[in-house]
């Protein structure tokens, strides 16, 4: 599988675009045609820096406005032609993209159509390049591939082709079963985006929401597999025009993009009889089993804050590292680390400020074939010393910050915990035990810049879904809530994206470390219960405003005895088609860190609907003249 | 005129958000349940807290899938309802809104939907309250205004009126003239919002992009004017739902939903045999007939490296004033203020680096009718010491920064800069003249979250139209721009604004103070003549790539000869329907700042294409290693 992408689908000035895709592992890259007029250098010069990256020149687009021109215009159309066609030779590429005509002036006609791409073709074949022909979604005469087939057919040209784009079929919801009766020697390249499935006039949304594949909504995948069913064995190439990645990171869009391409021919080499793109085989997506731990890293006062916290939710601390200053809090299946070492990852690579969650562990199948999954995906690989006889753990960092180890029960990693970690001497049992069996989600905070970047992340490497986005109204604004999450429930991770630094996601980025855990959710099966021992243990939760309680009660038409227990606990409420969701949290501390219990009773959701009375509580307390900090 | 808005259509926590609407000058406010149910006071306290304010609840909304439930679902719809009376009785509002159904369960009927309001109204009367019913663009059953008054007919109580939104009526083009036979006691409220125009699902729309009357596209004037003929004389309310006003200045939406209000009145006022709302009068919009002067504020460093670029562009120091120091460059009908004064706005309101444009003289009919418009519209006036017998020229401040002066020919004011200066010897001619003969337009750079804030402030001041909103691609992100002019020519605003710090727009708002402009463009009659004596005065152009020269030669099949010169002068080209344009740009100085010159040939546009090279030869010069700093 050949890999591409436009200049246009990432932010930067060229050389810096260019040293990005070469860096992200592509094949070849399209020349946007304003990226070269903006560059102040020769095309020989943009040649050469392409060449020099080691890259080749897939395609120089676009040339609009060409076919069906009237007589008084057809001449200079063509004179249009041959400048860019100097200017191809200069760059040294031979294909140009000629996307369908969208002048209110050019005539209609698929023979017409087709005798100037025949002309074309012959001045083409004169200086031995090739054009290749689009059906823009919004042509003004041709809007489908299947007519732009039928003049590239009647064009009959060696040097005329087609060329495929996955927005522009998809986005019609043209049947793609009619690529799979094109030639493959005519198809001249394919190029792919998705988008987020958002009812809207085609032109504004292919300008400013594709996205990667496997980012949106759209069927690519089967969009590819029909292409792959030609027999192409071309280049596949990005063409993304996103607002967020005009603004993004050069580097991490460029390589979000190779991602999203590897994994695409990986899904396509799983389809039921579907022809193979060539793509280096790599284990299935990584099954997740639970979460094995979840790590913090404080120095030692914050981490004595946290401790008390955890004490109050009913942890003990039960073992200690051999050769770390690592202490290990469990409760039920949760085991939560607790890192205060000076030196090490958590320490030094980021510039971390107080308390958080830099790491968890995910317990998977098979750990090594996770982690040669990951790699192969580009994700990288995160090794540390690791003390004579302990247990070496595989982790790959996370794309925005953090860490992910992997283990599975297969080896020592299944026991890294006896392995690596002496047991304490039972503490004396002050605390009253809170029932928390497991972790139920993890929410992670990130820039909203970066959130399609850690879905693909996280869905390309592990098996899992995403759900669709959800707006969360913070007092100061809108965060974008998505969650990835597989079948079982053994993997939940809520993305949470915040767009400026005032609302409570954005001020958790801006003072930690950039993304990162911004809460825990254990599960209970019984909330009262569990709320009544933390009580005991002196746990404060979050004050949740008296009038939810009247709303919740009304909108769901609940007990009221049922209320004001829920009232007197702090706790939320809420209903899916499933079942009932029960919610308590912690105060906040540190940087806006926090701690979530939850009972599913059958629901599947995450309480979206109760975020809003969740943001405007924790507000409250990280308002100056709020509550203290811990 | 009656103004209100509703708590969700600006940001902060409910105290804050009910201060700006105070502050404002609403008469009333909507409480968004939401925002009532996320704070922590019981519902008397919200109540109290706006009285205090010296508002008045004009609307508790919303309450959702009120009508034709079936009967399975009906008794606890009804016992919902009696929960919202309790809360609106203890708020003291006695109307509450009741949105078509959207459930799936919810039963279709006019007859169903009628009797279910008809006992709604018996229950609200019996507690002294009303309900209003609006139609949902997106209503399972009613998204029509014309079927929920049909049903508000039926049910024929004096307790149930309708409820009529803008976007709803106008999302799905719904005849306005059907809103002229309902009787104005039936209308309990009316709800409005603008939204700029773009074909997309309606919900999506309304959730994300609606925006305060006169902001968007739709017709917000004649729809009220509509209103207006019903003789309704209740609120008009403000409801908007915007990603952007979520996130941005609490003081400045409430200040721009109000402004809209206003200018909303005083539109249907003018409009032929149009029903008045109760406006104050207030002089028209102020027609614009030419820049009078552009003030720059710097201390004597750069003031040295700004004159100095001043005479390279043919400029004379002609005089300088009375008092101040303050030196006046003048060229054919272009006066520039260079202020060097410590004290003084100019240095002391805003934290000034380096040289900036911070105030410009608009000359109007009349000065002093424009700044009543203005104040009458919420501007702040103006004033600062003025020498004895100098002229008191009136001034509003801009909405985000700078100064707007307005001067005219009808008092002293249009003699100002010879009652306030002293005329110069002339200064030995070493300059060759430029023929720079007026200010053809002024560019500000804005925050993005600020453009509505300005379109509106300019528009409902000034006789003036805003064009659409064109993307400019920067090499780091996206930069929309919009133009507020008039038809004459004479008054002509870019505004350009920037989503982050890392475009050429944004750095110029990071680095300064804020809005600001960021270049003036000077017209010529002949381009060729003003580059030519510019080079001969040591003028510095922007050096355009060559790449681009190529390219504007096909494109618009331009004589090689010609586009040897544009490209020997660095001149941009561009063609529009009406004619020709030519731009010519300086080099960069201080913080960002540049200068431009065109020559018009019946062109209408600002060269928009040629933004993004324009944009990439700034940033070349701005890099380390670029250009030196003047």
């Amino acid at each position: 599988m050949k890999t591409s992408i436009a200049t246009v689908s990432i932010s930067g000035e060229l050389p810096e675009k260019l040293e990005a895709i070469a860096k992200a592992g592509f094949d070849g890259v399209e020349i946007f045609e304003n990226d070269f007029l903006a560059f102040d250098g020769s095309p020989r010069d943009v040649g050469k820096m392409v060449r020099d990256f080691g890259l080749e020149i897939t395609l120089f687009q676009p040339f609009r406005d060409f076919e069906g021109m009237p007589p008084s215009h057809r001449q200079r159309t063509f004179d249009r032609a041959e400048r860019k066609f100097d200017v191809m030779q200069e760059l040294g590429t031979d294909l140009v993209l000629v996307c369908s005509n969208v002048s209110p002036v050019s005539l209609g006609g698929i023979d017409r159509a087709a005798d100037d791409f025949r002309e074309l073709g012959e001045r083409a074949a004169k200086r031995g390049l090739r054009v290749g022909y689009e059906a823009l979604a919004w042509g003004r005469h041709i809007n489908d591939h299947r007519d732009a087939w039928e003049i590239v057919r009647r064009a009959d040209h060696p040097n005329i082709g087609l060329i495929l784009d996955s927005f522009h079929t998809l986005s019609r919801k043209i049947d793609i079963n009619s690529i799979r009766s094109v030639p493959k020697d005519k198809i001249f390249i394919v190029q792919l985006a998705d988008a987020p499935l958002i009812d809207m006039d085609l032109l504004y949304w292919s300008r400013h929401f594709r996205n990667m594949p496997g980012e949106g909504d759209l069927p690519v995948t089967a969009f590819t597999a029909a292409i792959a069913e030609t027999g192409y064995d071309g280049y596949f190439s990005l063409e993304i025009f996103n607002d967020q990645f005009r603004g993004g990171s050069t580097r991490s869009i460029a390589a979000d993009g190779h991602r999203s391409l590897i994994y695409l021919g990986d899904q396509v080499r799983r389809l039921p009889n579907s022809k193979r793109l060539n793509v280096p085989p790599m284990p299935d997506r990584a099954k997740v089993k639970g979460v094995g731990f979840v790590e913090f890293t404080a120095d030692e006062t914050d981490a004595a804050n946290l401790i008390a916290i955890l004490k109050t939710l009913g942890f003990r601390k039960t073992k200690i590292h051999r050769s770390k200053k690592v202490a290990l809090y469990s409760q039920g299946d949760i085991r939560l680390l607790v890192n205060t070492e000076e030196k090490g990852f958590a320490n030094t690579s980021f510039a971390v400020h107080g308390t958080s969650a830099y790491a968890m562990a995910l317990e998977v199948e098979n750990a090594q074939d996770a982690l040669a999954r990951a790699v192969a995906l580009g994700a990288e690989p995160f090794r540390q010393p690791v003390g004579e006889g302990e247990v070496d753990i595989p982790a790959i960092h996370g794309v925005g910050g953090g860490l992910i180890y992997l283990i599975d029960t297969r080896s020592d990693l299944g026991r890294f915990s006896e392995i690596d970690f002496i047991p304490l001497e039972d503490e004396a049992a002050v605390l009253v035990p809170a029932n928390l069996e497991r972790v139920d989600h993890i929410a992670q905070t990130v820039s909203y810049d970066e959130m399609l970047t850690w879905l693909l992340f996280y869905t390309s490497i592990f098996e899992a879904h995403k759900t669709p986005m959800v707006d969360i109204i913070d007092p100061s604004g809108v965060v974008r809530s998505q969650v990835v999450e597989n079948d079982s429930g053994d993997l939940r991770l809520t993305l949470n994206g915040a767009e400026n630094r005032r609302t409570l996601a954005g001020r958790f980025i801006a003072e930690t470390f950039g993304s990162g855990v911004q809460h825990l959710a254990f599960e209970t099966k019984d909330i009262f219960a569990t709320a009544a021992a933390l009580r005991q243990n002196g746990f404060r939760p979050l004050p949740i405003s008296s009038n939810y309680y009247g709303d919740v009660e009304a909108r769901f038409g609940l007990d009221p005895e049922l209320t004001e227990r829920l009232k007197a606990e702090n706790i939320l409420y809420d209903q899916d088609e499933h079942g009932e969701y029960f919610q308590l949290y912690s105060s906040t501390f540190g940087e806006g860190f926090f701690f979530e219990i939850v009972e599913r009773r059958g629901y599947h959701g995450y309480g979206a609907p109760n975020a809003i009375f969740r943001i405007a509580a924790l507000k409250k307390q990280m308002r100056p003249g709020g509550l203290p900090r811990e």
